[in-house]
């Protein structure tokens, strides 16, 4: 018999409570015992909920009980989440959490303890919600060398930008829309500007290349700036816009950016739908492989907890392995990024547009008549800087492409 | 330091030889100690290639090197890969393998010694090539009661029907075409008459629900049949023919069948193009996820076998958990299956239609003007079955859609 505690019962912690009391037996058998909840923590009631006979409201009683070996945090936040999390491997429990802020500024730190102690600290559902991605980098893709890391890692912008994509309509009312489902929430920032997909984008990196992204040195664009027209170009293009963090190891070294790109149909991201999320990895003998879930919601967040939870239980003694090091990756400047981009221009000859980007593909619209859609050729994100001062207010916008 | 050996020095052999080689730094790093291949069987000479100093020719070498901890079979076929299989977990060696007809046929038999003796016999690569969907089962989705697990599992043919899908090729050129580029083999038919997929779908099948399927008991029914009449009316319709393997649980139990099914544009596996290979998995709190990769091929192939190397390295003295039971499971008659039928007939009249399926949806293509295409409601097998007795050769083709 395994004891356990769930720090929050929020969304998440309440759909791991609800899982291992519903998928009892079937968790016993993998995890070669049954997992019991000793305790779950929140400072608020919940009169009539089963959770009510294991409810605590002083972290104190989890530390210091020494029946408890593994503690769930699924509280989110980097206050108290961290303050618990670290109390608790000190007092000798394994965690898992779902909180990429917390792993993408405290992670080495926490992980570090965990290694000391012999514990474990696992967060599969910190990335991709349900998509066993960490456990994909850490334990199957072991033979190579991975080469790249892209995802669409946060369900609420992919489902605004495919609200966009398909339906036509305005980033305003998308927002509006996925606000209404519960998608977003009031504050949708760290949704939309992309501090979430940044924080995952780090995690992920952290593991494919074996040392330690630090999440603010990824350059960070959202999806704000995103409208009807650049949609309105996407289509003609037969591509989508899709907020991904991708990184890519090159001889140079690894670059990391979070922005929104456009996606070709035969991209296997291009298809991801809805909250849906999904990550792409390429290793130098695998090749391209792609792993798609729900991103987020209660039960398929609460099932990638659990399953670490059954890790831990079943790995009592051993080391779960993973490639986190302490060691850090100095990212390179993106300024030495090449890639194509997609730029919106005004009151530019087609002679002018040769001129500044060479043999470009151009596109026009029925409804902008004004302006005119260039893909330019493979360059430098320093060379298309240069290209914008010289453009000044006749660019109207850029989006990366897609390779 | 792990010494192996590998048994057959064809494409996916030659292809571990080279990942061990290519890799061996990060793959030590992994693993914890330096993997060696101190021998590779196979019973050609290979003058001048770097296998030349570990080649031989006689399996007892490799059987009574005790310094051999791991051996990865890669021969194929179940006369002596088998054999020597068997013999080299009597022996007290790990086996891998990417030989599905292998696990399909003799699984059972071979984890029933591999437990005994407290060593690991595992089978990545065999399902979905470098797809980590056995790892994911067996250590992801562990939480979780799966209820569907539905894949494009066989690259060969997805090839063909690309090809047919999307460049209105007929089954016989996509064929050809398929064999000039090495997809497919001279004799087609373990791949187009969906036996290769049987396997593979029953060994993902045990798993996923935890008891043995017996590949025979799947209903399987190939791709030969397909022509382009009907990519045509798949096309009207907005899907796709895709062959699966699919099964699924249900209150009454566990269905599976292999055949051609018309699959929507909002499914995850319609848009898996070319040879590769993808899993869809539906877990009863993780909702749907998808796995994607490559699903044949010399390194992509290899990296899985290696991946499961570092794995029994790493894992020694301890068991490396799996879903594998082995308990029989007796599948349900597929006449019960329902779901939706889309038939191609001809010579009924609107009201005969009606009479015969109730409220059925139909389409007209251009260019087959003496027939009709109707997609029935739902109904059993059972039930379908009745009615083409009924319609004898006024029916000129069924093909099921996939919900």
């Amino acid at each position: 018999m395994s004891k356990i505690a769930i720090l929050g019962y929020g969304t998440v912690g309440s759909g791991v409570f609800c899982v291992l009391r519903e998928n009892k037996d079937l968790i016993a058998r993998r995890a070669g015992e049954a997992v019991e909840v000793k305790y779950v923590l929140d400072l608020r009631e919940f009169p009539g909920d089963p959770v009510e006979d294991v409810l605590v409201h002083d972290f104190d009683i989890i530390k210091n009980d020494p029946e408890v070996e593994i503690v769930a945090e699924v509280m989110g936040g980097t206050g108290a989440a961290y303050k618990f999390v670290k109390a608790s491997l000190e007092a000798g429990k394994s965690v898992c959490t779902s909180n990429k802020a917390l792993v993408a500024e405290y992670g080495r730190e926490l992980m570090a303890i965990a290694e000391e102690k012999g514990l474990c600290f696992l967060f599969e559902a910190s990335c991709g919600g349900v998509i066993p991605i960490i456990r994909a980098i850490n334990e199957s893709l072991t033979a190579d060398e991975l080469d790249e890391v892209s995802g669409i890692l946060n369900g609420t912008t992919n489902y605004i930008l495919d609200q966009m994509n398909r339906c036509g309509k305005d980033f305003g009312d998308a927002l509006k829309e996925a606000q209404e489902k519960g998608y977003a929430e009031a504050d949708p920032s760290a949704d939309v500007e992309g501090h979430d997909t940044c924080r995952k984008l780090a995690i992920l990196s952290s593991l494919a290349y074996g040392k330690c992204v630090n999440y603010k040195d990824i350059d960070t664009e959202g999806i704000t700036a995103i409208t009807r027209e650049d949609i309105e170009y996407a289509r003609a293009m037969g591509r989508r816009i899709k907020l991904l963090g991708t990184s890519r190891r090159t001889p140079d070294g690894v670059y990391a950016i979070v922005a929104p790109f456009l996606v070709e149909e035969n991209n296997p991201l291009y298809g991801i739908e809805d909250v849906y999320n999904a990550v792409f990895v390429h290793g130098n003998m695998a090749g391209s492989l792609m792993f798609y879930g729900s991103g987020a919601g209660k039960l398929p967040t609460a099932s990638a907890v659990t399953a670490d939870i059954i890790e831990i239980v079943r790995n009592r003694g051993h080391k779960v392995p993973t490639n986190w090091t302490s060691e850090s990756l100095c990212l390179e400047d993106t300024a030495l990024i090449t890639g194509r981009f997609f730029v919106r221009v005004r009151d530019l000859t087609h002679g002018e547009i040769e001129e500044l980007f060479g043999e470009a593909e151009t596109f026009e619209t029925e409804h902008l008549l004004d302006e005119i859609g260039i893909i330019t050729p493979n360059m430098t994100q320093e060379a298309f800087r240069a290209i914008a001062g010289k453009l000044g207010d006749r660019l109207i916008k850029m989006i990366r492409i897609k390779d």
